[in-house]
């Protein structure tokens, strides 16, 4: 189940990553495209990996390469439809971000790690692709504006491990948690929430 | 002593980083400058540790987690007297790059690596998290400034060598090598100097 | 053979890296000319190690080290001619990525990757550096512009795996690569190839 939901995971962000090339002029051409779905797929879980010490998902196993490319041509065939509804990208990503958390989280359990630094790595799987996408194209990342974006995540990431904590079985606990990074994510846009800003004083 | 000087190093940075953010109106939110503490401060020893071959500590011990939120903390307490005055930021940063110099070489040597390549892994130890965290914000790093900023850590790091083909004494051998790092960048701001400019011709 | 080429392409993207130093006013001083040739030589072959999980060269090897010191102190001695034309950052790249797409491949096949992931490593190997070097500076990287550049480096990967799959001999497969990746990337630039531009609709 994991393995299954980590390919669609990495298909989802293959298609936020290559929509949101279309907002950028220098990104427009075909491999402009493909290599920014592949950056925003596999970036996150990539740095996962590196600091856990494993080698990346995506060396040994093709189908990673398969969904990101199914991924692009996807995106390739259906912009049109995707770029109408602004909020396709936005949609996609978020999917994205529900998903790698947990895994990301999980996967740092099974290799003994700090729950704390779970929490921290559950977060960095879902959102250190998009912001290293965002730093190769001069944007400031998303993570710093004022929207609830990884606080998402690391809030999903702490239930599960309160959940776990509780003797609650995997499949449930997986579900539940990713539930709640997607809940918070579409409510805090739809709401305009927002973390509470430091003054300077 | 090394290892308690590594969570000092990392309490100066989260502070030093999280001032930091106070700068950047996109930072003001907690998520935001925690974010920006903890890339600063774990940023490059990180680098170090992966381009090592080995776990960075912070994943599997808590403390230097809590050392950063206690860094940021300290600075959402105290930050109106910390910008008052616009030094504390340059004294904490240079506190942690001559800290993280001298450790992350002192650990490079004990991976076995050769000494000028630990020279340069001890100078990333100390400038990479600032780097990345420059790059987040699109800002060109601190180190491509005019300042004497990486080259007193690639001083304090050669000395460190020197002094250690010489039998000096471990401990000894480390104050005087942190102390070489904070003195440079801090006679060099005082007295501007700085490297010479290579003409084009 | 492959460690000769290994160094050669350290030695010329150092001096293409030093010369790009002179593209921008923060970086005339000999530290930062210095960081950049160093960035652009040896962070995409890191990137690759790291992935593949193995230790960088540059750590055990002092040679890359002084190959790197070389190119900057040839690049300052020869600078005024090397900027007169101003092709020939352009022509040490060139040969840069040629040398170390294939190594890169190459390497990572040693280590049983999977044949498509070996030749995105190949890619990673050879423009990596130029990348992290762009973001430093706050530049969309090369490789994101309209030219024919990472793609080069797919097509010789690609017909590295092609060539090995038919049986032909290392050598000649490698040489027979780097040639390719080089053509590519000069014709296209002569003669103003692109890549398909993907329309809105």
């Amino acid at each position: 189940m994991i393995y299954w939901l980590d390919l669609i995971g990495t298909f989802v962000f293959a298609i936020s990553g290559a929509l949101a090339a279309w907002d950028k002029k220098m990104y427009h051409d075909i491999f402009g495209v493909s290599f920014t779905a592949f950056v925003t797929s596999i970036g996150g879980g990539t740095m996962r990996d590196l600091i856990l010490g494993t080698r990346p998902v995506w060396v040994n196993d093709s189908r990673y390469v398969i969904a990101i490319i199914l991924g692009v041509i996807v995106t390739i065939l259906f912009r049109a439809r995707f770029l109408k509804y602004r909020r396709s990208i936005f949609l996609f990503d978020t999917l994205g971000i529900g998903f790698y958390t947990v895994i990301g989280l999980q996967k740092a359990l099974a290799f003994g790690v700090h729950p704390w630094a779970a929490v921290i790595l559950g977060m960095i799987s879902a959102i250190f692709g998009g912001v290293i996408r965002d730093m190769m194209v001069n944007e400031i990342p998303l993570i710093f504006s004022r929207q609830i974006y990884a606080t998402a995540c690391l809030a999903g990431a702490a239930l599960y491990i309160g959940l776990r904590h509780l003797g609650v079985e995997q499949d449930w606990n997986m579900v539940a948690s990713i539930i709640l990074v997607i809940t918070i994510r579409l409510t805090a846009l739809r709401k305009g929430w927002s973390l509470p800003y430091l003054e300077k004083k």
